[in-house]
């Protein structure tokens, strides 16, 4: 078995072929340790989550098992907590070092729940527990029902377990249903799109996995028929009379949906961010089976509008509550992001996309911090508790949950961790690619040959790698080292041979490999302070602290001072420092700052800059990295930190330099 | 006649009694500019768009005049367009100086309107055209159904033509419908509140015009019986099942009708603004009349946290989309600002209620600076093009409207700036408060004596004010000069004797005052700049600025660059001048500042702060005032700038200098 998420090994516009999860082992470190926790703790936990919630119910009401129908589910989107989840567990059981037990016991919970499920489905494929008894609702309210966004998510799951352990069942059953939607859904049947885009991807890729090209067209077709406004809720608009109406009003109308304008015309990326992101994915996987030109320029195009002006710098998308949407350009709110785990994966998912299509390493940069940042800050350290919003700033209680009445984002957190092994090399023609950085252990098949690579580091804490080669006889190709877009000053070594790249690039190095030959890898990791563009008016001379990959926050509990009243130099000096006894193992940053005591909440809201004089007192601050953050005692945080260049500050003398001064 | 909006020559519990508006007749100048835009612009205009948008159709249809429903119009409060603009003609016909011509047609055509809005009543005196032909679902659905918000600005409309013409026939309609609801709501009756605040501030007002206590027992009633939860809507939690569920959970729930807490327990104001801010002004009324000192606590906890943390520096109130509201402390975004015109004459009325009940000049200090920007910035030069939110950084096209599918906003400003001759004086015991400053000429009674004083100035655009005053005999009493809170160094010279008051108090000038008597005064008027708490993220870093009262802003017409890329040194010099020509007359202020050119949308969303190293030319700025901004050509718009300090600006030489190097 070969288990990737995105199998383009036969699509002929791809660019490069991804190295399956059975082939690529993480040996602990930072990684390892969060495939561990998924599975260990995360899994668990959420089937747990799925009975308590009554999620796995919907399925036995909807078979008929159990007469009461589910109350505490009832969006017409929680089917997909259990396939997502099953999608999860279809990952980990590709893992090439789970323990055979730990398997087993997986395996037949994974065949309890699947049996579950298709026990709910109907003869004719269809299979949607939210229109169980209303048979006559199907394909009536595409705008809001989700049927065919449960359709992805079922259709995505049956495939990482049929890629996995051969799975069937689930695999026929989502074959049933995704004949059904091919033939409801063409030119001469239902005009009609998904109210929210996620099973262009999943058809995409089912068509990848049967190389039944229906599937393709039923894909094109969705992409195709977007943007001419079949979404559109049309009504009379009286006060409160329809809910959907009023819902359709209140989340931004066809934008939201990104049904406003047809694809190929897009030129911002737009609407509900976790939409517009699976869109995005669909729309690229689409490209490389298609290679239509037209459907790469308009990707680029709202990638770069994506990047250069909506994303944080956490690599979160959404700035805006209620739609969940992206905003205006440069609307990047901190303490009221949006952020969404949901977005920050789909966002990570479209960018290994648009790596395959292109081979830009732009786009592994994307994926890496979203990943080491808005990702993992959607998870506690013990996998058991989540966020929903990620905001970068809090300044008032917020806290994890074990789950969410929507709760789209634990088991989509749990798949997307699950499938890491999944990115890490991939192989081209003339040679193999080097994507991420964690001890492991990997088998690559290139022309014929079995090789191993072996890394060892303790990346993302330290930037130094070494990756050693194991080969049965010597062969001539490159190997793309991937220099992250952070790095300044990368060296490579190989062999007392020296490379000098630059970031955001891959460094191809040609040569005759041989078996044990090591690449040494030296990524400098000084702490850096960034800026953001000015047109980001809320972050106007504030700096976020990043280190590697990683960005940093301040957490109350590090400094105990309200946080807000911290501004610091654009001179100061950090000092970064190993915890192993910390939040799990994490670098900590450490550099003097300054305290402005008399800000407080009864201090004047507007004043004359004369009083921009203040009073500051030297403190030492100590920040963490983001995504560990509220994983101890709740309290403020923040990521922007002001620097203090605008204030004129007159230094209140230590106590350790007055006391010298007596 | 004696017209005031609020009368409280008899509440036991007033500090003040303001002098009403038939008593002072402002000559033109600022304010009396805006009375005629008012009179001769926006109530025509108005009365056309009332027509026009099936406002009056409303009451023909409920009064069987017409037999098709009106469909433009569908909102359950839009009644009340017609209530306040009956209101704005009311205090309009207050004026002293309103030629006979004009006062007779205004008087034809609201009696017309009257005729419609009567007709339309039931024989019990209920009034709501929403609930025409479903007399079943009377006060069934208090959360959304505004009946109770139509029935205030029905009686507050009805007292206003009462006390200025002498009006019968609405004013007995209001009273027949207020009886019902005294009638209806009380501890043997329906125990509920109005889920839109407004009719308690109008029955404490009919109480005061009619002096029968059942009205204020029922604002009292209402109001005590706000924070149970009354408001709150049930239903099964079912996903687009009930539009009134759904609708009251994306709001905010109990919090954004402010029935979450008893009133007398809140400590932060919170929830749609309009709402919280109108019954503010019924809290107030009633503690006038009570003197219940938990009531004025809570208004004074409410301020403190709204003028401290919550209000923009505008004097504009509501930080969020959809749900209309107040945000988190300090959360005070300018581009996403709600801030709307309704919100910001709410924060007015409340601030006069406040300062009658108090006698505090902070009080007046909020309706000057909501006055003279939040508030005249919702209606162009004109008076016929409006905004709903007032924003106040504006980067894509954003223009004014005539009117609106809601279309509170036009009506209440019209009724605001209509009644501005009612809060110029007040008269105390042992005085005379001067709260405003126009050119006017004003009769005061005073103690049995008539005296009439005239302000001879150019205020706000000068700070030099001349009162003198005209009476029949001399009489010893203080005259009270408000001292702006904007104003430092005012100088007040009588009669060659020199006052050097703070900021924002009440000079008391004793005297024995006789006939011709002249009162100089000095307020400095120079250009300030002003800082916001740097808890207000977004305005980190960046200045307002200010002249007097004025808050200033850029307009891309005045400034053609992209105004994002314009930053100023806190050490800049301004010029400030009169120019009539432009925008009705205003005060420019220009000064030096730089323009750095390489920020654009291409430039990177984040970069290490070695990039703050930019290169940058002098520009001239020009600002105009906030409020007169979107008459010209649509462009950006932006009132908090930049500082340079947080930057380190590498001048490019001007062409001036390049070429005088040559």
């Amino acid at each position: 078995m070969t288990t990737n998420v995105v199998d383009v090994s036969r699509s002929p516009h791809a660019s490069l072929r991804p190295v399956p999860i059975e082939n690529v082992k993480l040996e602990g470190g930072f990684m390892g340790r969060w495939l561990t926790v998924v599975a260990e703790k995360a899994i668990p936990h959420q089937y747990k989550m799925l009975e308590e919630h009554e999620r796995l119910d919907r399925f036995r009401w909807a078979s008929g098992k159990i007469s009461r129908k589910p109350k505490t589910s009832f969006y017409p989107f929680d089917d997909t907590d259990v396939y997502k989840w099953l999608e999860a567990c279809g990952y980990v059981l590709a893992w090439p070092d789970l323990e055979e037990s730990k398997s087993r016991e997986l395996r037949g919970l994974v065949k309890q729940v699947i049996d579950e499920v298709v026990a709910a489905q109907d003869s004719d494929g269809y299979l949607f527990t939210e229109h169980k008894g209303r048979e006559g609702e199907r394909w009536k309210s595409l705008t809001f029902d989700h049927e065919l966004y449960c359709a992805g998510h079922l259709i995505q799951a049956a495939i990482a377990l049929h890629r996995s352990i051969n799975e069937e069942k689930l695999f026929n059953a989502a074959r049933g249903f995704a004949d059904l939607i091919a033939n409801t859904f063409n030119p001469e049947g239902i005009r009609g799109v998904p109210g929210h885009p996620e099973v262009e991807m999943a058809l995409v890729e089912l068509y990848r996995e049967t190389n039944d090209r229906a599937y393709l067209n039923t894909a094109a077709f969705f992409i195709n028929e977007r943007g001419k406004g079949l979404l559109e809720v049309k009504g009379s608009p009286t006060f409160l009379e329809s809910a959907e109406y009023m819902m359709y009003h209140v989340l931004g109308g066809l934008e939201y949906f990104i049904d406003h304008k047809p694809i190929r015309e897009l030129t911002e990326i737009v609407g509900h961010a976790v939409r517009s992101l699976y869109l995005n994915c669909g729309v690229t996987d689409l490209y490389m089976e298609t290679g239509e030109q037209a459907l790469l320029d308009v990707m680029n195009r709202l990638w770069e509008d994506f990047v250069y002006r909506k994303m944080y710098v956490t690599g979160a998308a959404g700035s805006r509550y209620i739609s969940e949407s992206f905003g205006d350009r440069y609307e990047l709110p901190n303490e009221r992001a949006y952020a969404e785990t949901c977005a920050a994966i789909a966002n990570f998912m479209w960018n290994w996309r648009m790596f395959l299509a292109t081979g830009n390493a732009k786009h592994v940069d994307v994926m890496e911090s979203t990943f080491y940042n808005a990702i993992l800050s959607g998870i506690s350290l013990d996998g058991t508790k989540y966020f929903y919003m990620n905001p970068l700033a809090v300044f008032k209680e917020y806290t994890r949950e074990p789950w969410f009445q929507c709760a789209c984002c634990p088991p989509n957190v749990a798949r997307l961790i699950a499938s890491l092994p999944g990115y890490f090399y991939c192989v081209v023609d003339d040679g193999i690619y080097v994507n991420l950085y964690n001890s492991s252990r990997a088998r690559v098949s290139y022309r014929e040959m079995e090789l191993e690579i072996v890394q060892e580091t303790k990346y993302p804490w330290n930037g130094e790698v070494k990756l050693t080669l194991h080969m049965p006889e010597p062969l001539s190709f490159k190997i793309y080292l991937r220099i992250p877009g952070w790095c300044d000053g990368a060296v490579v070594n190989v062999d007392g041979r020296i490379f000098k790249p630059k970031s955001s690039t891959y460094l191809p190095i040609m040569r005759k490999w041989k078996d044990g030959d090591v690449i040494k890898v030296a990524f400098p990791m000084p702490v850096k302070l960034t800026a953001s563009h000015p047109y980001v008016r809320n972050n106007i001379s504030q700096v976020a602290i990043k280190r590697g990959p990683i960005v940093y926050c301040l957490e109350e509990i590090d400094n105990p001072v309200d946080i807000r009243n911290i501004v610091l130099s654009d001179d100061i000096r950090f000092t970064a420092k190993y915890r192993g006894d910390l939040l799990d193992g994490v670098v900590v940053v450490a550099g003097n700052a300054y305290y402005v005591k008399e800000w407080g909440e009864n201090y004047p809201l507007y004043f004359p800059i004369e009083k921009l004089q203040v009073r500051a007192r030297r403190i030492r601050l100590t920040a963490i990295p983001y995504y560990a953050w509220a994983n101890r005692k709740p309290g403020k945080m923040m990521i922007w930190i002001p620097l203090a260049e605008w204030l004129k500050i007159r230094r209140k003398p230590s106590k350790r330099s007055k006391q010298r001064r007596k």
